[in-house]
């Protein structure tokens, strides 16, 4: 039998070479048993005049199936399915769901229910998007990461991209993190003192269950990171959150009884305060006095591009008493997921074991083309890049604010890519944000990063890293214009 | 100042290409501080000749680091170290190590000193690796794996790429696990009831959070895969180790106050039982019964080569009991770190909220990848490669260990990649398998993967994934030989 020339349509919006997507027709068609062995493909001609593509690509594509033996070729007679192609077997479905099970009951742990913040996933079609750690196709450094990614891919590196490396990491990342990035944080670690993680997020998990249980006492900030408070909560329970002010976390309010400080000191997340030098100090002598670790998660310091930054506050710990995070996703990727954490050789060796246990190790191909990104001096070129555009749509923010009378609540004074906005008294922020859809702008309400019952309304963060300059003025005008609006009705 | 040409060095096992070398050699030395703003590159003619490359290589080095900034071009008088190259900071560098953390108190929950399988990080160096799990360079479709990846690459999937997915996967590759993969276990199951995850070991480690907590108890198969019963036991403790039979696990010896059973079915880790269809029966009978969820793990199911695979316990749960976990990195490449679960809606929405929590989403890149090699059909061309090839192997595994009088205590009725030996009573297989080592042999001693004190310390696995068949008859003599040396030492 003759598969039906006309049971082949190319999808518009598919992906990939025409040549590719005739490929994956085919293929779906076997694999889902919808074409059968010894039936005929229709001649190149006939499918190329239907699908109205040229016709050696059809003969490409079928080429390439005769090579994985999804397809036979008899001669003048032309391409049928092979006898060697996969058969879907055919079971007897599933019965029909009657499920019996309890869920309530089944499930012994709950993780759903917790603050999270809600990105529109067409947000990219939003015209004043302040949207916040999101990569930027113009910022990014697309075609170097690929050349990386290519190299990678190597017959060179084959170890590197399929071992399995257990719960060790690439030693090429691990070494230039070693030698060239920790060093520009005033920090000193060797291998043994640097595990790799999949982002931020996944380093501030391990350390949280590494050196929290039940009877344990965490310190946070308010606002802060909802993700960072939500993993807390999770895995101990035991909370204290710490409003800060204009220099970060005051060390003077950690309750005696803490033993771990979780802090932002570089750009405090949401307010984006740079915690000063005698804070620091304060804040490592605190910590020293009533026994506690710190973790101090190193947030965007590469963001500095108003003032040099601070080095990092494990560079002042001469204890061992502070665990480092830090992050390539934030100035790379966000799905990238690659990040690291350096601590003293006994703490690094639980994280270690756990992160093993949990998810084994960071793929091996994206941390040898981070290796590659980094050790030839693209990451640094596509710091300096995005710092110097990053610097004008700051600058076009604040003239944009202060023409508007909207209020910073915190700007950072070294960089970064947000601003932390306070609205006026009584305006929801939450529904200033949905308000704004209309606009086509995107804030963020700021009320999911703070902590307890009473949380603020009127907060918001506003990003940068993903709005071009010549959009900010509209884009604030807007925002100005609709909390205004909300005023009127409010007042 | 001009830089000496004799700091310069190509290291004789550096990887990537002659030009890389040179861009990476030079970026180094100015992040790491070595080389200063302003001081003179040496000509390419110079450092062409005192590295012993071609010129255009060294210029074409010269005028990558142009475009990146790190250097600048003065006309005929050469290359310099820009201005705007990247200066590391001179901090004063951490005070000297007094660290006064008591670590001993510092750690709340300590994840080491588990069951691990040492795998020597040189075993692509032995002359016959019995290694389980690891790639085949000459059986794994590298050349098609890198057109995909560079394929995800494009600028068509920069969003699939870069985006934060939060806690969602890239629905390309959702939907054909949904549509393909699953329906040939048997299952049916809509995106909802998907998670991706990073590999088996954390879908296991997920489902075990989920399901589990200090007050419930989990059933285990005696011997097991190692990693699962730690996990197991650092997230629960309460875990009761069932001896499993040529048929695989005996429901009736499953506890009354069981609340997760975890199985292998396909395949039954390490032993390679199968499960037969009656069983399958009891087992959801008997989880009915105690009203238990059952964690089916569908090891290995691929590599079915000898008889055509049973469908997936899973196939057969009408009640939402059994939840199914596959994996792309054992058929692919154990580095590539992608797998899979199915279970009910309620299920997998703890389960992705705890994903989130813990690492958020697998990198979208790989993902991506993935659903491309899996969609243009390589997938299953590279299964029914490697299955044909494994075949010969297992053939000439079966006819060596016969020809030695080895004893195989589970084989495998359908294939797989191993085989579970049992060495005579008394013989120390840790023992064995160390001083195999010097006759260039790699196997895997048994004792890790049984649970309890009294563990049997004369199994062995065998794997035959990486090992080519004509090695293979001398690698078994040297086994039984260093058997029979270890026998006559004992009697």
């Amino acid at each position: 039998m003759a598969i039906a020339v006309d049971t082949f349509f190319l999808k518009p919006d598919a992906q990939g070479t025409l040549q590719a997507q005739i490929q994956q027709m085919i293929a779906e068609g076997i694999l889902s048993g919808r074409f059968h062995t010894g039936e005929k493909l229709p001649s190149s001609r006939k499918l190329a005049a239907h699908l109205g593509v040229s016709r050696i690509t059809v003969t490409l594509a079928y080429t390439e199936l005769l090579a994985n033996d999804y397809l036979t070729s008899r001669g003048r007679s032309g391409y049928f399915v092979s006898e060697n192609a996969p058969v879907p077997p055919s079971y007897t479905p599933t019965p029909a769901r009657g499920e019996t099970i309890d869920w309530s009951r089944a499930i012994a742990r709950r993780f759903t229910g917790g603050d999270v913040l809600h990105k529109p996933a067409d947000w990219r079609s939003y015209r004043y998007p302040f949207i916040y750690g999101q990569a930027d196709p113009d910022l990014f450094d697309h075609a170097n990461w690929r050349l990386c990614a290519v190299r990678a891919l190597g017959q060179k590196d084959f170890a590197s991209l399929t071992a399995d490396y257990v719960d060790q990491d690439d030693p090429l990342l691990v070494e230039f993190i070693a030698r060239n990035t920790l060093p520009r944080r005033g920090i000193t670690a060797r291998p043994e003192e640097i595990l790799i993680t999949l982002g931020a997020q996944n380093a501030l998990w391990l350390a949280a269950r590494v050196l929290l249980n039940r009877r344990r006492k965490a310190a946070i900030e308010d606002p802060c990171y909802y993700a960072l408070r939500e993993l807390l909560l999770q895995s101990n329970g035991n909370v204290a959150a710490l409003r800060v002010d204009q220099d970060g976390l005051p060390p003077e309010t950690i309750p005696d009884d803490t033993d771990v400080i979780f802090t932002t000191p570089s750009h405090q997340s949401p307010t984006t305060a740079t915690m000063p030098g005698w804070r620091r100090m304060a804040l490592l002598d605190r910590a020293r006095e009533i026994d506690a670790m710190i973790v101090e998660d190193d947030y965007e310091f590469e963001m500095s591009f108003l003032r040099a930054p601070s080095p990092a506050l494990k560079s002042l710990d001469g204890d061992g008493r502070v665990i480092y995070v830090g992050s390539f996703s934030k100035s790379l990727f966000p799905g990238l997921r690659l990040g690291y954490m350096v601590g003293s050789e006994p703490f690094i060796r639980e994280a270690r074991a756990l992160r093993s246990l949990v998810l084994r190790h960071p793929p091996g191909h994206i941390q040898r083309t981070a290796a590659y990104f980094l050790s030839l001096g693209h990451y640094d070129a596509q710091i300096r890049r995005m710092s110097a555009t990053l610097m004008k749509r700051r600058h076009a923010m604040e003239a944009a604010i202060a023409g508007h009378g909207l209020t910073i609540a915190g700007g950072g004074v070294f960089g970064g890519s947000s601003l932390w906005m306070r609205a006026p008294e009584g305006i929801d922020c939450g529904r200033l944000a949905h308000g704004l859809r209309a606009d086509s702008v995107h804030i963020e309400p700021g009320e999911a990063f703070f902590s307890g019952p009473d949380r603020p309304r009127n907060f918001y963060r506003l990003g940068y890293s993903s709005i071009h300059a010549d959009r900010i003025p509209q884009g604030i005008e807007r925002i100005a214009r609709a909390i205004s609006r909300e005023q009127s009705v409010w007042t």
